[in-house]
């Protein structure tokens, strides 16, 4: 993501990413109340939130603010004078802008901050010390590019895309297994580090159950980015070469998909697995250069790395005429997919 | 501290410091090989140590890694097989540079890292959640200037001085004011924080009882600074009034001045209370070159803040020029203050 609090900033455009939250907010809320069991855990000790690929804000802290209000209301319920101290660990991968989430925290804030640099994929936390764990549109990274699609030698070479959208089923699976993988390891490590009865709440960007990725809206951005890409290779401006080595590490996984690794993995039960409301459109980026401002704070850094900073601008303003191409810029078929995890008592 | 970790960030230019934590180790060693009971503390919950005012790296991994070999060890000694999970605090002030702090987390640590901004004075920590506490070279530090030698009204204004060598009573005493007040709140938040049991570890530049503050080596790096200040506001750099608004938030307190405040606050029991040996010449910045550029990697962001940038370089270099006529740069004398504090039980 775009670090610091600047006009191309993910501070600064992130609105589509509130807007999921907004629309989360009372299956989030609705979760905790019907699946947090305050008597499990003493007011007398810490209650501890993380928030999982938490970016720079405002928005993890708006997330953290809907659970921490369902979660004093609980206590409040049993015993009016015992809440119990909360600490939240803001987590997200070492290269993010800890300074500027830290600068941004919120001065009347009800619990003790901490940051947790680390992927998500790994370990972050001690055993048994976390009660909830949150995490918004973040579990679509995955750890890595699946290595198969890198290799010329591979049939699941992915040569001229950045992405799986128009690719052979080889490029598909490849991403489908670096998914499960991740989501796997995910699960195992939360395993570990939530308590007993304690809950897991995700929210994520997926593909409706047998929507063909090719339709997928979320899919669709990345091979638009892909062929902004493609046309500035065609122009001479990038190597060709350097496209077919640039891959986006970003898998949309259907419900399906999920259930199945959560089956296997073994740890957790899925308590509620549904599609968010549609976020209201009011409060969504619109406007192709809104939108464009939005994939750019999230994906300029990626595309930094591997193309330099100079084809930037460019890259983005082919990004926007593509999109104020498109007759619907809204479809309403993309899927946000809410689950709200617990860990199994017998674990 | 300066940020980052160019040529002269505090990272690179943090000798004296690492110094004095190697000259520290075996007392913090054997503190807390006598004093913590690990048969307080099952294995089976998580240990946590918190280093308060960490900067930037590299120090506050040695000190780290140095509390951890000896906790383990004390573990083990118990049973070889269980030996807890360890959870270490990274704290510094808001502005601190955590990116780089982040960036530069030993890999192959043996613990779970997290950043914690905000002012030690304040509570960093919920109730009973910390083992050991460690702080090295930060509580001279006061929360803020002592607002009355600001006032050009007042008895203790602090006219043509940036500290108190050489100022009247007033000024020393409000110096002296601060720190007892700090100081407090510092052991009162503490107290919240650490678990009975557990313990306290500071090392800080101090002062010998009886020795006058214009002794003081310590005290004397200060007054040598306000003294280049000067000099530039007489050559018209600056200007002479910016000098008088400008003091330095810093005390070294007496080993007395020490005891007073702990007993008057009362829940902590003194366990530890000595001089460091000296560190070893061959290991401290001996040059006027390298002793200012220590200097500066700790003071020129109070300087910037108040002067601006302009001035840096120039200020820097007198300082180098007056120190390099000094007769004996390490006459020895200073003292750095090992206390090991632990919580009473009763409280």
């Amino acid at each position: 993501m775009a670090g610091g609090d600047g006009d191309q900033s993910y501070t600064k455009n992130s609105l589509y990413q509130r807007a999921i939250i907004d629309a989360g907010k009372s299956l989030i809320q609705k979760s905790i109340s019907d699946h947090l069991d305050p008597k499990k855990f003493p007011a007398s000790k810490t209650f501890r939130i993380a928030d999982l690929g938490c970016s720079v804000g405002p928005n993890t802290f708006i997330s953290i603010d809907n659970i921490l209000d369902v979660v004093k209301f609980k206590y409040l319920n049993i015993n009016a004078n015992e809440i119990p101290e909360f600490q939240v660990f803001f987590n997200d991968h070492t290269f993010n802008d800890f300074n500027t989430l830290f600068k941004s925290l919120p001065p009347n804030r009800e619990y003790y901050a901490s940051g947790v640099p680390g992927s998500f994929y790994t370990r972050l936390f001690p055993r048994a010390s976390i009660h909830i764990v949150h995490s918004s549109y973040s579990l679509q990274w995955l750890s890595q590019v699946p290595i198969e699609i890198t290799d010329p030698n591979s049939p699941a070479w992915n040569k001229g895309r950045i992405h799986y959208v128009g690719a052979g089923e080889e490029v598909i699976n490849a991403y489908l297994r670096q998914h499960a993988d991740d989501f796997s390891k995910f699960l195992d490590a939360r395993a570990q580090e939530i308590v007993p009865g304690g809950l897991l709440l995700l929210i994520l960007p997926a593909r409706p159950n047998e929507l063909p990725h090719s339709q997928d809206p979320f899919a669709k951005n990345h091979a638009r980015l892909g062929a902004c890409l493609m046309d500035l290779a065609r122009k001479g401006l990038i190597d060709e070469e350097k496209v077919d080595s640039f891959n986006t590490p970003c898998y949309m996984a259907s419900p399906h998909e999920f259930e199945q690794v959560i089956k296997q993995n073994g740890r957790f039960s899925i308590e509620r697995m549904e599609g968010l409301p549609r976020a209201k459109a009011s409060h969504i980026p619109n406007s192709p250069e809104d939108m464009t401002r939005g994939i750019r704070a999230v994906k300029e850094e990626l595309i930094r790395q591997h193309f330099g900073d100079e084809i930037l601008d460019e890259v983005f303003a082919l990004y926007q005429e593509k999109l104020s191409m498109e007759v619907d810029l809204n479809p309403g078929t993309e899927l946000n997919l809410f689950m709200l995890l617990q860990l199994k008592q017998d674990n």
